[in-house]
């Protein structure tokens, strides 16, 4: 999707360099990745408070434009918003006026009439999170929720978040990501991030029906065979396999798909020792993944989940102070 | 609905002559329409701040009863109420338990004995809203948000505000309402409220096939001609045209009504030159309006939007305090 | 399902015998029943309070999962969590991941992780709760809101401050319910509750086709004819009959069932002239009731209703209360 993601720094950033809508984690600097990272730090210690709640976002409202319906992910934003103190709507899209013919755009216009701050958009189209971004107020910030095949940038900032709790830094990393490349807009802004921060090495390993024809350009290493990709990584990120996939032939069957790329036990110790392995969930166990491995003492999966919403908070509180910036000096301006 | 009108006036009033229902524009005076329109007035600017709450309903519950779909108007009832700093409880009728067989009245009485303070009730049947007015404890009030064909009084009063806001009063305005008149209940209510306010002329301009047979008893003028009918006037109200009527024979195809009765900017000229053009949304862009008028310098649609929270920020907080005025006077008798 | 009870004492109580999760009648004390009662007093308060809102669990986040769909049951709870202060998530569970072959367990351990504190349950496998509270860490407290046949504790308890309200005490009362309890969870709790309170005699009226097999041993008095069953009752608990069963030939037809199981004026005279009557909701008038009786001056449906808020605050600030004080000693043996 080069040409998406072309004009997004422009788009996501505002004129002091800082975040105000978040799309795509393409053209985003190790700073600023840093800083998201930071931030969410912050609010992993809110998550564990008697008192699960900060003010910052108290009196905005939040909207979920969930074109493509994910209780999870939406469960993390509606969580993350309301321990900011914002004010939630959940928009059931396919019973909204959009299907009483109203257009999208018009929609989004009433949205912004209502003076709601914030949208969380996950839409089956490439592309739709900054589609919209281009098209709002300025008092409008927009959070990528996952847009087809291009971009997760929150699940991808989780699971760096994730790494560098357990590992430190990305400095000297080797990170393998195993399964459906090909789908995956997690495997794309995961490689990305893992590239801006500095991992040494990202490998994908996958069969070739299910990686992409330009995946080098990427920036990874290419395996067709998981005990070789495996060898000595230091992280192991397994994606979740669409069982729709194994119907359209791109796949053998599920048994022959875990015998060649699910993780194992015996499989894992191909990994350094203390390896940790991850997953976006929800997991196929048997699948994708061993059970003994999901549930073993290298996953950190469970703290991906907490770590998410520590992320959302840190996504939806920096681009609403990004969009205040801008707006007062927009003011300032005239 | 001349029989249901007629004892409203006792019923949406308190001894004070305080709003405590609001259910039709029919009965209040010039003097009621313009505190709603004023109360209203002092939300926009909380709509503006950067908290978008105020505390007047905090500890109260709000509960949409939505028996006919609605994302759009149930949303902005939902946003002015956490606005107001109420808790809102939104009741899907279709899967609730009067879908196994209890009737409505026990389902409004125990949501009485939850203690809920407001109902907000949209409901295909004319008249549902008066029916549940009737029988609640003074511990509730009911807000009309559409009743079949009889009245959409908070859509009338968000028009109201934005004529205001446009003309500054309304006296010596004419105002034009374009479409299906027969079927819309906020052209009966846009009606009635021009007509107390003191608007000049309101006019009519539909097919005979798409006019109430009394229509005339409404104080509108009649035009079946739109070149007639726009001729001088101050403020264009285009009505959305539900597309079902099509197949009734009531219409033309969709291109032959947007020819008779459709705004285009040709069209519009034949109004003054500072005229306003509303419609209430959603839109059918091409059918009853033409997308160069809707994004025109003229239209204020979007503004309706916002007033739609405003107003009903209004409504549910003067109708409270009308609620309670009304208990507290009660408890002095006794 | 005394399997299932067993161990429950240990389960829903923490060290110091208070309540930390809240699944059954069986295995509390007569104790532990009056402090939730005299809990729910003391939120009955709140209830008719202007501002209808306590502070309690401020920042603490309540998970609705509801397996079985009930938006009555639902909605109280989620009244009763929100007047406590808490943030209320409500998970569809029939478009939640676990449609998407996620398993129960994977999607629990993932709210867990998200620090959600409470789960209320309600689900149409026996057990199913307690399988819950048996599984999650010492940060989640599990209310059962209804499980198959077995349980339905808060509303027992409901009903128990029903009866305890109008009577004042336990002691001496009879307590007569009447319907389906072959089927009912209802039935289950009440009975338990109440000889557990010290009631001098509960007796159950149903034909044979709706009665457990064993059902002398949850110490009630069977009796299958309501002249005899009625006769010098305090109390008169009608079941709510499930229309379904109709169908399974364990009824006759509905007109015969309220001949011989209806509650009458006429029936209701062979109780005390000051029995009151009540019912869990939804009523189906005329098959188990006679709305005479439903509405007349001996029912006290809708304070169970009332209830039922005050009774679901007491059970999540107690469950909350245990839990916190579990882990407060936890920590001090570490």
């Amino acid at each position: 999707m080069p040409e998406l993601d072309e004009h997004t720094p422009v788009l996501q950033l505002n004129r002091f360099d800082q975040l105000r809508h978040f799309l795509t984690i393409d053209g985003l600097s190790c700073q600023h990745l840093t800083d998201i990272l930071d931030t969410a730090d912050t609010f992993i210690e809110v998550g564990s408070r008697s008192i699960k709640k900060v003010p910052l976002l108290r009196g905005k409202t939040v909207a979920n434009l969930f074109f493509e319906a994910s209780t999870r992910t939406r469960t993390t934003f509606e969580l993350a918003a309301k321990r900011l103190s914002a004010d939630v709507l959940n928009i059931n899209i396919s019973t909204s006026a959009t299907s009483k013919g109203e257009s999208l755009s018009d929609m989004l216009q009433n949205l912004e009439a209502m003076a709601v701050d914030m949208f969380v958009v996950r839409h089956a189209q490439s592309g739709a999170p900054h589609f919209i971004a281009e098209s709002v107020t300025p008092r409008v910030s927009v959070i990528n929720a996952g847009d087809g095949r291009h971009a997760h940038p929150t699940q991808a900032m989780l699971d760096m978040l994730t790494i560098r709790q357990h590992k430190g830094q990305f400095n000297g990393l080797t990170v393998a990501i195993v399964g459906d490349i090909l789908h995956s807009r997690v495997a794309r802004s995961q490689i990305r991030a893992l590239n801006v921060l500095g991992a040494r090495e990202v490998r994908v390993i996958a069969p070739d029906t299910l990686l992409p024809v330009d995946v080098e350009s990427f920036g990874v290493k290419v395996f067709n065979d998981m005990s070789q990709g495996l060898e000595g990584v230091d992280v192991v990120i397994m994606l979740r396999l669409q069982k729709e996939r194994m119907e359209g032939a791109l796949l053998p069957s599920e048994s022959e798909f875990f015998r060649l790329y699910g993780l194992s036990e015996k499989k894992l110790k191909l990994a350094k020792p203390d390896a940790i392995v991850m997953h976006p969930g929800p997991i196929n166990r048997g699948v994708e993944i061993d059970s003994a491995v999901a549930d073993g003492p290298q996953s950190v999966i469970l703290n991906e989940v907490t770590n998410g919403i520590a992320v959302r908070m840190a996504v939806l509180s920096m681009a609403m102070s990004g969009q205040i910036a801008e707006l007062a000096a927009d003011e300032e301006v005239i």
